[in-house]
């Protein structure tokens, strides 16, 4: 009986202990925007987002294919490119990118400023050499006289233009999802159903790799833990990094923020429902196969992970001059 | 001395008249806004207006080519479309379309209605079939709810998409230009080089096809009045449409707002300055040839025409879902 009584009153110390500490005690913490943003950089960068001049084309830019209206993400299996180049891999969200471990799928970026230069200049991508694209930038009154606001002198190198790309994606960041309401405690925030369906993505250890603010995005894994994943994509992951067996198909763990939105799923974009998305993860990560139920919870979970958008005008951008390199979007 | 005194009076009169009838007896008007939008369609129109989905490949969308950061144009001799098919035309600007008598360059479209379903279904631009077109919308909750509240049931055929992008195109006006605030009285909104290229503007005889609130647009005039224009452009203009061998080579005669942010210029997009457009058309409409000096002048008119653009917030997509037919941006 005293021993009853000592398990009851623990119980209850626990209970109020997990009530109490509910934040500090889950895997998953509020995503916040950054608060030392550049915010003259950040514009500066949002222009050149959504400037098609910093592609060969004149007709892709950043947001072709992490377009800020469809969750950063282009929601294809694979980008459509220069040319209309397929690209090798999905697309990922720009949304929260600020929080990845590193960039692109396989991490060979280590940040944002470094990634930002790569499309530009990919054969596949933007396919623009970058002093064509610096020209081009540099010819346009409007961006000289803003890199000269921010900078104090009208330099415009591949540097400042990546710097200011990346400052503006820092901002990119959704807060205040339904789920960050619950976590900051606003219990009425979710559903019983969508609670469930979290009690069942941390007691079935999709939390192990998806935790954090980014809900992901803090580590690489293998994809297809403990059953091969069978696609015919050719991408190895980190292994075209390190060089490593043991880095073949090792990919950095997507952000699950704003999932619902950034469709089709995985480094290959085959699969394009969140539900099929969840079992595969379940066999292939966990050995576990889970039931409808289950799974329409845990997809009902996931949907809660929705933030607010980007929230800003459509920007202009400033005209060429005629001394701006045209486009070229057909021909060699 | 009578006579004399007669005539100083009625110059006197004429004077005042034309001092106080400044503003209506000018050839151009002011551009303003319509008053009469129905805001919840035009928001619909929006979305649909930035909505690659309506595109074959889930990759282009009506802003794509209309590209509401750059003059509601592409800035492109001739837009990407479908595949990256090379299309035959230049790219008009979006921006004051409602002010066309008739759309497309060749005006084979009545109004912005019928104009919308154009390039949807075209196979080199956007190159969806209107009937895929429709389903993927019906598809997609954030829609169905949007045409429902307007419409008062859930209906979504080629008749709604095609009213709401148009009334949502009606309003992208760009008024308060500063030839427009010089228009309503405020004469230090234009500087004395720019009035003097007006003076010359109206004194040679441009205005004579572009006049009216949209600077142009009003009527079809012959590309090549005086002197044939030199183009490798198979374009014939009106032709196209009524057959007429009086209407080859006859074009709508495109509005000149925004005409800075509009380049390059022409139907085939071949002039890159507005120096090189204002002298070709001195050469082959009016059988002038302007000086470097009047040149600059003009010029220096037209970039008084830069409106006030499109000013909202980057619309944000309803997701798809499982029921949404995919894009096939590749394949045949």
């Amino acid at each position: 009986m005293q021993l009853l009584n000592a398990t009851a009153t623990l119980g209850l110390g626990l209970a109020l202990c997990s009530s109490t500490m509910a934040f500090a005690a889950e895997p998953i913490t509020p995503i916040e925007a950054p608060t030392d943003v550049d915010a003259a950089k950040a514009e500066i960068g949002k222009q050149l987002f959504f400037d098609p001049r910093l592609s060969k084309s004149g007709f892709l830019s950043c947001n072709s294919c992490h377009n800020l209206s469809m969750g950063g993400a282009d929601n294809l299996p694979s980008s459509v490119g220069h040319a209309w180049h397929q690209g090798p891999i999905n697309s990922p969200t720009v949304l929260n990118s600020a929080y990845n471990l590193a960039q692109f799928w396989d991490g060979r970026a280590a940040d944002l400023q470094e990634q930002a230069a790569g499309p530009i200049a990919n054969p596949g991508e933007m396919a623009q050499p970058h002093n064509v694209a610096l020209e081009v930038i540099a010819s346009i009154p409007g961006y000289v006289e803003s890199f000269s606001n921010s900078y104090g002198d009208d330099r415009i190198d591949l540097e400042r233009v990546t710097e200011v790309i990346a400052e503006f994606e820092r901002t990119l960041v959704t807060p205040n999802s339904r789920f960050d309401q619950w976590l900051t405690g606003n219990k009425q925030a979710i559903t019983e159903e969508e609670l469930e369906g979290y009690q069942l993505f941390k007691g079935n250890g999709c939390a192990g790799c998806h935790n954090g603010p980014a809900v992901g995005a803090t580590l690489y894994q293998k994809m297809g833990l403990v059953k091969a994943y069978e696609t015919d994509n050719p991408a190895l992951g980190r292994y075209a990094v390190t060089g490593r067996d043991s880095d073949r198909m090792v990919f950095k763990v997507p952000t699950l923020r704003n999932i619902e939105l950034t469709y089709p799923y995985f480094h290959d974009g085959k699969v394009s429902t969140l539900e099929e998305a969840v079992q595969i993860m379940g066999e292939i990560q966990l050995g576990r196969r889970f039931s409808e139920s289950d799974t329409a919870k845990i997809v009902a979970f996931l949907k809660t992970l929705t933030g607010e958008q980007p929230d800003f005008a459509l920007p202009q951008l400033p005209p060429s001059t005629p001394a701006t390199p045209h486009p070229q979007p057909f021909g060699p």
